[in-house]
């Protein structure tokens, strides 16, 4: 299959390199400067345990972007999703299905925008990846994908990318409810990320304390309230339970919003998960105000850093 | 008037220097061994500007308080104040009066507990003052304080008191509704302090923000919501626009709980600023989830730093 990953970072060259493993024709896109050079000069280089495997792999900015694929995995960051979208326009043609598998809420809507309904591929990923170094990505661990077509035309398709994918180890399913899996995975996101970057603490330091378990509650209800109104049940008991118990698992890591927000001082999504759920909430008439003041707060505390206008 | 300070801190200090210049007899208490030690030896020094003035003056700790007083004037931090009172009962004699100076909510109820209605004074004062090092407080700029007896035979008294207290250039008045005052000053160190502690910045980077007035406006209100139920009318507008210009007044100021929480590690007074607040909202059924959160948050951070059980 002939597959563009638009948003080469840690993630994306973590399936664009076992996608090219098993004989998918690759093309990266990033907009990082010296990553590109890197990977143009160097190879693309997976480093797992003390095993580095290097291949070759064509990477070119946005701009650059020329051809027809079969499939557009998108992995950028949130804010980035719609200016990729466009830039790489002339590689997206009237059959190409494209695959969302950020983090967050509303990207179906910005998709939208961009992408014909029949052409949208929904999906999650718990896989997880480190850039090492430019052209350098750590690719331990296990992971799996769901992903689900927005429109039932396009579920034969992405039966085929689940296919692909599984072929390069990538344990994908083809969900029937991808939407619940995709708040689910926000859940978690939306109440570890930005009360570990706003509290500068890792996930044990946080549960450690014993008001943690509260906040996750009552954001996870927030979360469910809203989340009811677009047609999606999620049970506050045992959505608090997931996120605690999936949180509790990964000990003293430090969420990627802590490292966006406190260790690079790079802006944080925190508008794709609470800032969403506030967004939503307003529209439905739902008050959702830890979401609200948790967003106003990681805002705050970017525009103290410089980091947002 | 004989005075006792019941923390004798940088405020205690304060109080204590200038109503011993204008002749009256001060006894201070406190539990410092190395701010008692430096007293008793060297006297306290009081440093305003480039001026130096020492003056010798009685310090002990709480247990060894002996005699009777006209006034104490309690000073201590807000989750000491109980212990305080305890401890010196022995000084409390039938008429004695106690003057509650603190910041934050609730100290009435815990006054009650050990001083007879009839001889609690209720006060607030816009006063600053800081320890330099032990036995040296710096006590530049000027203030006032607000004061009124709690039952009305106690308000000859609380005029006399008054009047002392303006003898020493304390500025001094005699309040028809102190309540009010303490719950709009409380309303600028819970919309201040709390945050700025959390979000690790001084007032004016907090106020560089522009989701700062938004997330004032919403706490103040929670605020004057619980206000209300205990008969105290804080407008919102109004109160908003006094906590933002007192609070961009003193511009790249740290709140106390900042000083304590990020700079100190020390336990803060959140449970008398939002947690009050919270707690008093949950007894009239009124949601205040701005407080709580803060609350949580703060008490989460006081954990993981491991000031707090």
């Amino acid at each position: 299959m002939k597959i563009a990953i638009a948003g080469a970072g840690a993630m994306g060259c973590r399936f664009g390199y076992m996608l090219a493993k098993t004989g998918n024709e690759i093309l990266l896109i990033d907009e990082w400067p010296a990553h590109i050079e890197a990977i143009q000069k160097n190879g693309l280089t997976a480093v797992d345990g003390d095993v580095r495997d290097t291949i070759q792999i064509p990477i070119v900015r946005p701009e650059e972007a020329r051809g027809q694929v079969d499939l557009v995995i998108a992995f950028t960051k949130s804010m980035k999703l719609g200016e990729m979208l466009g830039k790489i326009k002339g590689i997206i043609h009237e059959d190409t299905k494209v695959l969302c598998l950020l983090n967050g809420l509303g990207h179906e809507e910005t998709m939208r925008k961009y992408v014909p309904e029949k052409n949208i591929i929904m999906g999650v990923t718990i896989w997880t990846a480190g850039i090492i170094e430019p052209g350098v990505v750590r690719v331990g661990g296990v992971g799996s994908v769901e992903i689900q077509a927005i429109d039932p035309s396009g579920e034969k398709v992405a039966h085929e990318v689940v296919e692909v994918m599984n072929e390069a180890g990538l344990c994908a399913v083809y969900s029937q409810n991808v939407l619940f899996s995709i708040w689910r995975k926000a859940c978690v996101n939306g109440a570890m990320n930005s009360t570990c970057a706003l509290l500068d603490t890792n996930l044990a330091e946080f549960f450690a304390s014993n008001y943690a378990e509260d906040i996750v509650r009552e954001i996870v209800t927030e979360f469910s309230q809203v989340a009811a109104k677009e047609g999606i049940t999620l049970d506050i008991d045992q959505t608090t339970d997931y996120v605690i118990t999936a949180s509790k698992k990964v000990g003293s890591h430090y969420p990627s919003m802590h490292q966006d927000l406190v260790q690079n001082h790079r802006l944080t999504e925190v508008d794709f998960l609470n800032g969403m759920v506030n967004k939503k909430g307003e529209k439905y008439g739902i008050n959702t105000p830890y979401c609200r003041l948790i967003t106003q707060m990681v805002h705050t505390k970017e525009q103290a850093l410089g980091i947002k206008q």
